[in-house]
């Protein structure tokens, strides 16, 4: 790994430097707290994982504690229904950037219930539909598939978030019985929801998202685990909708000051896919307005700036 | 240039087949008719061109002859802006994509005046106000920016085309009014609109085009002129841009399906930005509903799955 | 009633031309047909009554025939609602016309979930909230309500037309769903809901929405049964929103047209206050685009003309 | 004029009652700023006249004052459009109330440059141009017209407020520009504003614009000169427009509380028409957040509930 040019020391190293860096920021950003059990968790908390294709996987900080991936949670969602679907899948979602606020119902109305893209909620909505259209118990067949790639039985759901999220969900659930109403969502809108809120309260530490993942950086193949998860074009295709749409209304600017495809939870996770060479997971939860991890932003901003990381 | 995996076959020979296969596909489009100097353009036109930074340039079809660039003028404009305001333009446009028509008024209502970002018209417009508040003659400027860029004297404004724009701006005036009302336009409107309609007027052929942007395929050094167009940081910007939004409402789906920084124009032209490689160029007149040339598109489309050329 | 400057006949003869005139208009509009139960009434049913303070009823046509009410209903919500919770109602819903389709999700969510005005579906969503919170049995309630207004204890509710409304209620759950996101809903939505699809599956005749709703033109006071069903103050107020908002996005149009306070209902109804002299109702099923009856539109419209009763 | 049921006095008496308690609210609402020669009226200013059909004007406080009328003029130049282009007028402006600001650009957006109705500021510009392109000189015409209707000579334009509106009026080229984009702006856009400033710009005194607006409450014969200035029938549809859209985002409400076809302007004027009585009007310049006089919506609604004036 010291093969990345400017890295300038051993990648754990650096990663050790910039979590420290980011740790001495001035107490910025504010946890989520539209449910009670993700305002608990310590705003202090702090980790950065890179797990590279050729098996490594180089930590700092917490990147061993499990956290809520909330939204981060689309990406499996989005992987396995293609699985699934394949382009059909395309028919009833976009793949553009939104320009508006992840939860515009605004949006939805104008575009006749056809979501934008598979990563504001609407769209992953819809993609949990198919989810559970598609399978017998579709919360099973997500949960076995987060724990392969991951290859740790230890990833589960919370079920505190899971009772909140439920309880929360009435902006989710206007979105979907919009979708409803214009006959693009197939299976009961419970259900849907069901399976939506408990994919978001799933818990993976850094160094489980950042392996699990991998794949999306070698062409669909998954390197630890030898599955050739997605084609390499799908693989692409992921890595794409993830670079124009990943960061919430952020994503231009994280393209434009990062680089890199990306998503981000309100839990205050983000992955990042560097094509070629791995995963880069940051995890802290004060968020930015834009519900993004401030901490893991500066993180994934310091490490692709010293190893030249853009894609562009 | 044969070393590009997968290409099978010299690349000139490649771009041949490429273009014939564009001809035979059914008649998709419609040539702008907006105003009737696009309007008058043989629909027939069609050509590309591959320049690659070490100085090659491969063509084929119609890539001497000179097109109406329109839109795809927002980059030089761009560019120039940025040599010369630094960080500061990014105070008065966004970098986010949009999420609707590359004309829309509403967003820049709803987002008080500031564009959303360069690659619009409301963004290209602020952008012309800030050459001409910078410039004392900022066409004259602009016109020896692209002559320098492409070393070509011969590139010009079509008069025709300038004179209709004219005649039919008053949604791009509607546009700079509603600025100048929020206070984010500091020229005079008529002024602004005039350097718009100038550099939207230019006339540039896809061999000149792909020349002149190949400093954004090589970290913003100029290959052919050895000039430092802007800072490596700087052309990772500007194509993080073009890649989120630089094919209007459609630029998610180019991501997905070809996966380069790119932008098109009503004239026909698209131009793609190959990092580390070299800059292509297609024409081709017919546009779809999105504003995009269908021949163009499929062009891009295969040349960039033939070579492998997805950045994602 | 001869008395009408204009009429030129007797009231009753005038009403049975009038209806004459509209059964040979050209078949225009269409039968609602979002639920099956309303697209099986026969288009050519048409009626036309008008009651009048002094207590006599002229009618003509299907006057007698109980039709589905469907939005007219909001009018005895709202009354019922006013009395019940006085001004507070109008912290929670307002009173501007809304610009917008009647069941526009958008203007919902710019608002902060508070419905601009009782008679869009979210306004009337919202009043049927206050209703299941202040009444042990609401549904029974309104029902005993509307039955003492008309002095008709045969209206009740089409069960076919409630499963059908029930079935087809997403885009209404959606609403709900999105106000309850807001925290503007009290009670569940499921409940709400429920009380929502059963005051719309009402049925009534002309005569008898005309004898139920003469309070309003008669400052509050129901000529028949002696209830003083509102203050003179909020019959004034609910004629006002009636006036500016009563007839979907043709409100603005039937004010400068007819100029009476109004209500229109999908089910083909229209209900028109004359203030000081009586209430008209017309019902004919096919529908202009705007969701109005055509035949009862053009009855009001010529009966209005005839007698010069515009209020402006 | 003292045979108004519960006025309970001589009008003139209570008129100078009204006013006084107006002057004794605590000090509610901003003087209009946006231009300086607005800014700079004596906030304390506060009159308020009554017109009656017979030909008396009873009147307090700064009554004989001229002020600002600005937008009030738009009833005068919709006025003197019918006139002249009969329905054909209609086709080119609606008659719906907005829902939105009164120089809204989204909604002009969404209805492709038709105004919904003739009082936001795009429709009274879309009058303007139809003034500018039926007269030879439109502003000299709209003068002859309000000093005819006044028989009043000195009425005219204030030359500061001109001036300042003209350099402060981007926001309302981009609506004009818009609708020329459109197609529904037949003059030069440049003329059509200069007449729309100039119309904002015109001066009267309370008890010159309730005399000038009489016919409005005489079904359109001007009681005082004898002029039918309209037909009956458009007197109603005149004030059934004022009575849906003539104050802003406030219509809906002052048809609730005060019941009467009226219309403000943002130099602190409200008019008010009696149907079959006079006309009402009051002045102050400290303006509510919807842009209304606050002493004058006062005075307005304490002068219409004292003598039962609403129409519903």
């Amino acid at each position: 790994m010291t093969a990345f040019p400017g890295a300038g020391a051993p990648l754990g190293q650096a990663l050790e430097e910039i979590r420290a860096a980011a740790m001495l920021r001035p107490d910025e950003g504010r946890v989520a707290d539209y449910i009670p059990a993700l305002a608990s968790v310590e705003a202090s908390r702090c980790g950065i994982a890179f797990a590279t294709i050729d098996g490594e996987v180089h930590a700092a900080g917490d990147a061993g504690l499990p956290f809520s991936i909330q939204s981060i949670s689309k990406v499996f969602g989005l992987v396995l229904a293609m699985q699934r679907m394949g382009d059909d899948l395309w028919q009833r979602v976009g793949m553009e950037p939104s320009g508006q606020p992840f939860n515009s119902i605004v949006q939805l109305e104008w575009e006749h219930g056809i979501p934008r893209n598979p990563f504001i909620n609407a769209g992953a909505i819809l993609v949990a539909d198919t989810l559970v259209s598609h399978f017998s118990s579709s919360r099973q067949a997500f949960l076995s598939f987060v724990r392969r790639l991951s290859a740790s039985e230890r990833c589960d759901v919370n079920e505190a978030v899971l009772a909140s999220e439920a309880r929360h969900g009435s902006r989710n659930a206007a979105l979907a019985y919009l979708m409803k109403s214009f006959g693009n969502l197939e299976a009961d809108v419970e259900d849907v929801l069901a399976h939506y809120f408990f994919q978001c309260s799933l818990e993976m530490s850094c160094e489980e998202l950042a392996r699990s993942l991998l794949f999306l950086a070698n062409r669909g193949l998954h390197p630890l685990s030898g599955e050739q998860v997605t084609t390499p074009r799908d693989a692409h295709r992921v890595n794409a909708i993830l670079s124009t749409s990943g960061m919430y209304d952020q994503s231009g600017q994280f393209a434009f000051s990062v680089g890199l495809p990306a998503k981000s939870g309100v839990g205050g996770g983000i992955i990042a896919i560097v094509p070629g060479q791995g995963v880069i997971t940051a995890w802290s939860p004060p968020l930015n307005r834009h519900g993004n991890s401030t901490r893991g932003l500066a993180m994934i901003t310091e490490l692709a700036g010293r190893l030249g990381l853009s894609i562009y």
